[in-house]
């Protein structure tokens, strides 16, 4: 059996070392130049994309900016997992904004600009503080503006008008005084059976996710039960068959849908440590067919990610039941490197274990351990 | 940083699997035709093996049966882990009691046979049943003959005739009235500091490991300790870096070591699920002169060996904490094809989640899990 998966980063990486033990070859596309590539290496292989689509049992994405004349292409075999529908809803933010009203889950409020005249209108609408997005290929803090003060809109204005907003509208949101960013990752099976990961909480630094907590303190039932709801309402819509995560803002009790990611996702690392069946596993069993993985997990983790450098001691390794994952790229500002899982049984251990572990790592590199740590070190339990 | 292993098979590939994420490329030696190959795929690499040993940052083995000529080329560049002499006692049954009498590592009473003749004052000395064992190359019940009453003698004697043992000895054991079969696997890295992993019960059906349950049922703190002395005691003797494991009968109280394994081993295919760290992983660390990961495991394991088929109902992974690792080869009888891990928190659940797995299983394969099962599920908590 194989599976083709468009894109040839670590999320592809991760899902050809899952893949192998259960007999299946995983096969990249470098969508730049529509080469086959093998996942680990990169060595383009001698396969046209045309053959390796024929040959595929199943075709996945490990990220939604797919150029959308490839979806179509894997689509019409029948053999796409999860849909064209389900990759654009989470490559564009108008799609995905009207999935979320049309299913009525809770999400931030929100307009459309296609227009910059119509800016005016929208600011008066929803009020300050904004957050303006545009619509497609913007991730990790990329094409994203905010607005505080109407004092400044002129000058945002003249920021956007360089922008084709009618081929890439905005989406302009309410910024919302969120406690905190927790994530639900899940995976629907060609059945319908559709089994989630607890909540983790995930910790950002300039657009960029550093750390996960899993499962996310103080999440009780009712907050994973909200998740799990809107989790399903829009895995349902799409038929969706795969991993997905959902990322949400907890506003008090309440959960609001931030972003949908169609596809094994970051906040869904520690699930290689910290779960009986991790995330890029349950993602292959679920496009092969194959019976899913028990999300369970005895433990608790946290995920750092490793952004922007590659020179840190490995002694960090003599901290039990620390794991490393390398991505094998060079080193660039701002790019994922790879993760280290931590696990312990309290949260108490984990946040200490978090502390030996940042003595190994450059500060400038992880700002965030120290402060999750203390969190971490004060829960009781 | 690349690990060089000689050997293709299985634990190659678990091997590179567990080195990938750590940043470090296993290639693999095919000791048949002295090519380097691609631990996943066997495709030949374009690389000599010279070039191959030379760019090694470490070079290991996956077997002990390897080309003497091939072990010395390794030797002699000071990267292979462990030493030569290891993998040989491991290879050689003449150097393995030589080298347990030495350290009085307890193991069955037993003679050196290089030629026929002495065959009979052999007989005399240790009595009946014996079992008779060539000193190279033997393994899975190969190159072993059993003597159980005088009159049958002869007809041993006739069948040993083509042998040249004084080329390649027997070893001829005591046979012991054991009451099971252990195996401990452990890690020792160049600092000489040691991690040890439980000891395991293994079940052998036609001299092949069918089922390992780790950590070993009614296994107290004082059997464990004998189990690691005994490691001790060979792994220092060589300076031993990377995992090695020493299978053990079980006689009362005592532990009589039965073999060495310079090497990962089968019995320890239960650590990918079942402790911290796998075993694959703890050996690349230490050939990587990394920081060996914690053995530990919150759970209990049981590892089922795949053999000689590859038709049964991948259904079998719907039994929650299922985990199947395929190894990619061609069905031929007696093959190990892969092997099964399932994971529980009490020996009955464990029990009654082979029975489980073992509804998807063709008996005749598998012809040992319902009396394991049963077993277990008789264990109490």
């Amino acid at each position: 059996m194989n599976v083709l998966i468009y894109g040839c980063g670590q999320l592809a990486q991760m899902m050809y070392l899952a893949a192998c033990p259960l007999g299946i070859t995983v096969r990249a596309v470098d969508v730049d130049n529509e080469c086959v590539v093998h996942p680990i290496s990169k060595d383009t292989l001698t396969l046209s994309l045309e053959d390796a689509i024929q040959q595929a049992d199943a075709i996945s994405v490990e990220f939604e900016h797919i150029p959308e004349h490839l979806l179509a292409l894997a689509q019409k075999t029948g053999k796409l997992m999860p849909s064209m529908d389900a990759v654009l809803a989470g490559a564009d933010r108008v799609r995905e904004k009207t999935l979320l009203d049309t299913l009525a889950v809770a999400n931030a409020e929100h307009a459309i600009v296609s227009e910059l005249s119509q800016l005016d209108e929208v600011v008066e609408k929803l009020g300050l503080p904004l957050i303006l997005k545009a619509s497609r290929d913007g991730y990790d803090g990329y094409g994203q503006w905010r607005l505080k003060t109407l004092e400044s809109l002129p000058e945002l204005k003249d920021e956007l008008q360089t922008l084709d907003l009618s081929a890439v509208p905005l989406v302009v949101e309410k910024m919302v005084p969120f406690d905190r960013e927790l994530s639900l990752v899940g995976v629907r099976n060609v059945k319908g059976e559709i089994a989630f990961y607890p909540l983790a909480e995930n910790t950002h630094h300039e657009g960029q996710l550093h750390v996960s907590i899993a499962p996310a303190p103080d999440s009780d039932a009712r907050l994973q039960a909200q998740a799990e709801k809107a989790f399903t309402a829009i895995a349902n819509a799409f038929k969706y068959v795969g991993v997905m995560a959902v990322e949400f803002f907890q506003v008090g009790e309440t959960l609001l849908v931030n972003e949908i990611a169609p596809r094994v996702h970051n906040s869904g690392h520690w699930t290689m440590a910290g779960a009986d069946t991790s995330q890029f596993e349950n993602h292959i069993r679920a496009v092969a067919g194959l019976p899913l993985g028990s999300t369970e997990g005895k433990t608790l983790s946290a995920m750092l990610n490793i952004i922007g450098c590659d020179h840190f001691s490995r002694e960090l390794l003599s901290v039990p039941r620390t794991q490393l994952h390398l991505y094998g790229k060079k080193v660039r500002a701002k790019r994922k490197m790879g993760h280290i899982n931590i696990t312990a049984d309290s949260y108490t251990k984990l946040g200490k274990k978090l502390k030996k572990v940042a003595e190994y790592l450059p500060v400038e590199h992880f700002p965030r351990i120290q402060n999750e740590a203390n969190k971490l070190i004060e829960i009781k339990g």
